[in-house]
């Protein structure tokens, strides 16, 4: 079945040019690209004053994070123009395993978007904390014979890499060989530090914050993938390097990106979009996120619009809004005027089913369960602040004669971290100040990287509550205040993500929002952002996992109490 | 062994930039580049005013055209900055099939040039032809598995792309699927043939005579191979791709290279030097030929001083000359204050060995071998003019009774293309125009593509006594006169190669053109150059085979009498 795309405007990605031509698909590919007749087609489609573009690609990005299905959320990107995303699945596989990457592959086989999967290189992120799953080389080598995995997930152990862990390098050297790419993730890493990181055979990173930082990269042989998502939004800073010689090097990806952005400013055409607002060049974005993105992950045939080329193609409107008119994935429609096309929902079996669905296995918690034994009175307490990751350590007296130590007058709330894989039962307890409910409770089974279960309140009772009912849904998000659920989020694939369509999604994720500003949550705090990474301990200085305090600056744990 | 180049400038094929740092090599690979002390190195070596440069790559070569071997043809490379080449042993397989390509891969191993293969894609070239071997893609299958095997050779049969040949197509899939790569050679092919022709997934030609034919090929996908050979001198006019972003889709190639300009001229880094001249970006030159050469053959961590890159440095004293001080082929250095250090010349198998050596199979040839029975007066004589491949069809009467039909006066000569595989015997017997000789005969084993023993004489007594000391000789190039050898070169390798070291092939080569000079050859003909051409029916429009003369235009066989 031969297609004609007629009249367009297509834009060519080995020449930056905007050129007036037919284009001709015949099954999956393209097989022209010039004066080509109507008669030499079956459908004929005129796309007169419109632009026909290679489909963009999304360089890295976490499935997990837009909480979605990768079904769901390849309606989003489809409808967006992109067709072809790289997902590493660090995050279910940090809950389920393998099976989470299992999961992940079956569930995105035959959409509208090609899903690629890098494997994850950190489960668990750190030894101070208690995940669901442990990944070494040998579990992950299977994996790679997969035609969709296209090499090893940003490596976040630099200091491994910079030390010649054993474990690590085997890891890359397994990436490198059976895939040929290993994914970087060492910000701000520079010098002969960088050198020798880089000399591992990491040849990407995505966490650039400034364009010093990224030339350096780049003129290393690194390609730099400039990032927007939702709270990591680097392409303002890195607007430079869309300049020459730079842009010859870099991807553009959204990394960890929410339901709500994706709903509304769309997936790596926005990124464009915004580029275009700020006075650069569409034809570089649409470059760098096409051709470059699929020489990157050695996408043979991928991301142009020409002779050969897989007929993966973003019909814009024009070359500012970047609105997709219509897509096609390897020359199949699957958007038409400007809707997704229906399409058949892979079928996950069911053992893959049962493991990510089942990963909640916590018995019933208690306000026992919460309740800190004094040991003393003067506490070290989490501080979190608005606009960051970081914590810093308050160090405070507790009164424990009221409310177990809670003092909502100087915003000292408990906070617990549950062990929920019915491993150990372990619950790290403790307090953290900055995030300013005055009431209530909050619970997530998002909680990075480990996703044990996360509570923070200003009652016990509340928390209890709170944590019970997100153990009852198998995972999500919720709010609670005096006895009573007030809101919550379901997510019970793995307990990240959800089963429901995006915009219930959106809406679900937004109601959190408000009813978490109801409880009156501090200036500036997104409660379940700042919560979601307080278990993490590779990011300073203070957290909290399942173990208790870590110390993150010298990878210790911590007693709660200073006494 | 850790390597300290200090004080050098290096030559970023990344951003096209030039930095003063410098390089740390541990082993094969290069581990830093910035500011490294003298103490982290074994060796320090002060390169104060130089320019430290990826090594330069050729990426499209017939080492067979230098009549050197390998190892004397790396040695010439070497000492130009050139670490890589890209390989097409075609004429060695068109004589020797299979073997000959096994000797390229013997005859290359552990050489200062590290040698890629690509296989040769049609051999034999036409069916009108007796080539010493038929390679099928069975043939061809099994030697991808070799490391150095890096794709399909120029895929010259257009036609049989076009017409979707079976054979020809599963080549190509074989090429795709083992290796990722097709070569291209279709010149002049343009517009929806050239879409077909590219859909095949032939990515790149080296072909192109004119900017708006590399253009097109550049719009559509391919990489263009700017060729500037001994003969096909296609530099000057492809300067423009020079510019961006012409540049960033291009490679610079020498495919048939005559060891007297190898010497005298130098390799890619002469072509970087005619760029020069001609006011282009050494910069570009050096890119096209390191980096993007290697990116385009998929040789991983090759074509840039960056860390983790295989240390494959060429050190040049300046961009202008790129004259050669130090030379390191993986980490190894090979050249050494402007000369090639000693190296273990491979050994190749006996086996491999006497198939190359022993391709000439033929019987002792008499004048009545090389007498025209006469079936009327009136013949088809080939006529051959300077500066091109092209030959014409002369119509005219000859005189059988004296000297069997030559007439000197006329410069009718005698020519003669002798099956010397052992296989039909079949000579092919005629005239040829344009040569210019006044007495004696020339003839050589090499003669493009089946490489039979070509024979054009003023008199058959020399022609015989020519053609059986090339038998003698196990192949090789010859000049006779009146009942003497004035001159000759000998080619035992496959009739195509000496084993004589590239100063004294110059040199044999030279003395040929003077002995054929005394004997008056025609204003601007090479008669080497244009006999070895004269036995291809490929190229338009009356050759000579062993079966005869070929009408190419109309791919049919012609008697030699008109009447």
């Amino acid at each position: 079945m031969k297609r004609l795309l007629k009249n367009g405007t297509v834009v060519n990605v080995f020449t930056d040019e905007l050129i007036n031509a037919n284009v001709l698909i015949d099954g999956e590919r393209i097989i022209g690209v010039g004066e080509y007749p109507d008669a030499d087609a079956d459908i004929v489609e005129d796309v007169s004053g419109k632009y026909i573009c290679p489909g963009l690609i999304d360089g890295h990005i976490h499935i997990e994070s837009t909480m979605l299905t990768p079904c769901e959320l390849s309606k989003l990107c489809a409808i967006n123009g992109t067709t072809s995303i790289i997902a590493d699945p660090h995050e279910i596989a940090n809950v389920c395993g393998a099976d989470g990457i299992k999961y992940m592959l079956e569930a995105s086989e035959g959409l509208p978007v090609s899903v690629y999967v890098v494997l994850p290189s950190c489960v668990p992120a750190s030894g101070f904390d208690e995940s669901g799953a442990i990944l070494e080389a040998e579990e992950l080598r299977e994996l790679y014979a997969h035609p969709r995995v296209v090499g090893l997930g940003e490596m976040m152990n630099y200091p491994g890499v910079l030390f010649g862990d054993e474990k690590v390098m085997s890891k890359i050297s397994d990436g490198l060989k059976l895939c040929g790419l290993v994914n970087g993730h060492a910000p701000l890493l520079s010098g002969k530090a960088l050198d020798k990181y880089i000399s591992a055979g990491i040849y990407d990173d995505h966490e650039c914050s400034s364009v010093d930082e990224a030339k350096e990269r780049i003129r290393k042989g690194q390609a730099v993938m400039i990032r927007r998502g939702s709270a990591a939004r680097n392409l303002a800073d890195l607007l430079p390097l869309f300049d020459e010689p730079w842009n010859r090097r870099c991807m553009l990806v959204t990394d960890d990106y929410h339901p709500h952005d994706l709903l509304t400013k769309g997936h790596i055409n926005s990124i464009i979009r915004e580029a275009v607002e700020s006075g650069r060049s569409a034809l570089v974005g649409i470059r760098m996120s096409s051709l470059q993105a699929a020489r990157h992950f050695g996408l043979d045939g991928v991301g142009a619009i020409a002779p050969g080329y897989i007929a993966d193609i973003a019909v814009f409107d024009d070359l500012k809004e970047l609105k997709a008119f219509a897509v096609y994935k390897a020359g199949k429609k699957v958007v038409e005027d400007y809707n997704v096309l229906d399409f058949t929902a892979p079928l996950v079996s069911s053992e893959i089913s049962r493991s990510v669905l089942g990963s909640f296995k916590l018995n019933e918690l208690t306000e026992d369960s919460f309740t800190v034994k004094p040991q003393g009175s003067r506490c070290r307490v989490i501080k979190v602040s608005a606009g960051t990751l970081l914590t810093d350590e308050l160090d405070t007296e507790l009164d424990f004669s009221k409310d177990n130590g809670i003092d909502v007058s100087r915003d000292i709330l408990k906070l617990a971290v549950v062990e929920r894989y019915g491993n150990s039962g372990n619950i790290g307890l403790g307090y953290i100040n900055g995030i300013g409910l005055k009431k209530g409770a909050i619970a997530s089974s998002v909680s990075h990287d480990s996703h044990n279960l996360i509570v923070v309140g200003a009652s016990t009772e509340d928390m209890v509550i709170a944590a019970n009912r997100i153990n009852q849904l198998g995972g999500g998000c919720i709010v609670v205040a005096d006895g009573e659920i007030i809101c919550e989020m379901p997510l019970p694939i793995g307990g990240l993500m959800t089963d429901a369509v995006a915009t219930v999604a959106a809406k679900q994720n937004h109601n959190l929002d408000l009813a978490v500003a109801e409880l009156g949550v501090a200036e500036g705090i997104n409660p379940f952002m700042n919560m979601s990474f307080v278990a993490l301990p590779v990011i300073p200085h203070l957290k909290m996992t399942t173990l208790g305090l870590v110390d993150v600056d010298n990878q210790k744990k911590l007693p709660l109490f200073l006494d």
